[in-house]
């Protein structure tokens, strides 16, 4: 027996239900495929697509964040609870043969940066993402002094 | 003895010499105002940030993709070789107290995307950074045939 | 439908063909039982362990160490190629709610070790696993003097 | 300038006053010899340790767990906040060119078996380690079925 595709599904852990109701059909017709649908585990875009893939029979896996597979929502069928944070995004990415990506934040944007680092495909069903919220600087030397103060705000 | 503040730079493994004289002086600005520089550890910005660091007397740490220290630039006083592959760009960004961007590809994007869903805030020196290359799709479905299709490709 | 439990074997990733037959019967009755079998995905105990669930009509995910799936053994349904070299160990237990161990290395070793300072149940078939094969020194100075020893023999 | 050699310390995140002791000799022989001491970060053998490679002058790394950089003892100079949960003890051994192991339990054993795994020597100072406390199962067939009632009492 061939090896299913996979696909990793990624998007906002929070989402309206428009883009929700987008992720269920990516879910579905990921799972009606043959295909098993990968994901962060969680809320939002995940949760929506896991759905999607479960209604049509399919097989879901979600690579959580946190070392508890109890966070994993209902529609994962074998979680794996990394316990690696932000990190997990690299795994969740990696584990694809491709990745479609719908509306999503830092998190969303930082996996598809990583899959396309590591040569993986991606396709977008987002209208646009998030651009990176950073703050500019003009020369080394205020780079340098800006990072500083920004960092010495953060201990305080 | 206050800790020194740690400042992540991020930015390509090869550069162009500008690019390098704009890195080699947040290195050298960071070690004069007594920082810990911590990059990737290896080529382009990376390199060059090290060495300004280590010419102003600095501590540099090297956070390395690889199993291997031998692979830092030497300009790297502790090299850290996390064998964690692109994970470790999770690693790396998370060690800041804030984060210097200079000009990169996915790589670097995917660290800027990290840090500031950490929450770690990102100064950029980069007039433009990596526009995620990534095809678009106008359905749910046809995202899916696309992403089956490129990921069967990948396997042949 | 409530998740199958999800155990992880762990053991040599080259064995001989009596350890072989235990492994594949492990995975076997996991499978008979409705259990997802996890593993390292590569040879040895985990190779077997996955045929054995593979014939009995279970499911495998091989959480592998390297970033490429097609290192997966044929057995493996779902390959999770991490790219974290070592520390995928981490994942491999971190993903079970229990673990059986078989004869294996230190790696074997390390997982049995994550697993219970995780908290998570090892249950053992092996005899008697690896012993950690350290240099043993009589003081706080000597051990710092055979450290520094035997790292420089390492840098030449 | 030559790297500084990379020792990293294991033990015991709490641990009696002899203990400590020894830790904190190590520590400072290893700043004594120009060495940088890395260590897990926490409490117990890792502060001794790096208390004394503090008091003789030397760096000290804290290679922790969790996101927060703020959770190291204060005798780490450079705290690297990993946010990879027990994978960063993989990273913590990695980063060492030799590892010196104090008493400890699991997390201990597993470090020393990760360095033994990657091929990193260790010096062992501990007259006894953490013997894994697994269960033994007398067959395949009974280790699965205790696998699954273990895996079922974590569940509830």
């Amino acid at each position: 027996m061939p090896r299913p595709v996979r696909i990793t599904v990624v998007g906002a852990g929070r989402c309206d239900e428009d883009t929700a109701s987008i992720a269920e059909r990516v879910g579905r017709e990921i799972a009606r495929r043959g295909g098993v649908l990968i994901c962060g585990g969680l809320g939002g875009v995940m949760e929506a697509a896991a759905r999607g893939a479960r209604e049509a029979g399919g097989t879901t896996v979600g690579i959580l964040p946190g070392p508890d597979a109890a966070d994993a929502n209902p529609h994962i069928l074998i979680p794996i609870a990394t316990g690696l944070g932000h990190a997990r995004n690299a795994v969740n990415v990696r584990a694809a043969e491709a990745v479609i990506a719908l509306a999503g934040g830092y998190g969303t944007l930082s996996e598809i940066a990583l899959a396309l680092a590591m040569g993986i495909p991606v396709v977008s069903l987002a209208e646009s993402g998030a651009t990176p919220d950073v703050v500019t600087a003009p020369s080394a030397e205020e780079a340098v002094a800006t990072a500083f103060e920004l960092a010495e705000e953060r201990r305080s």
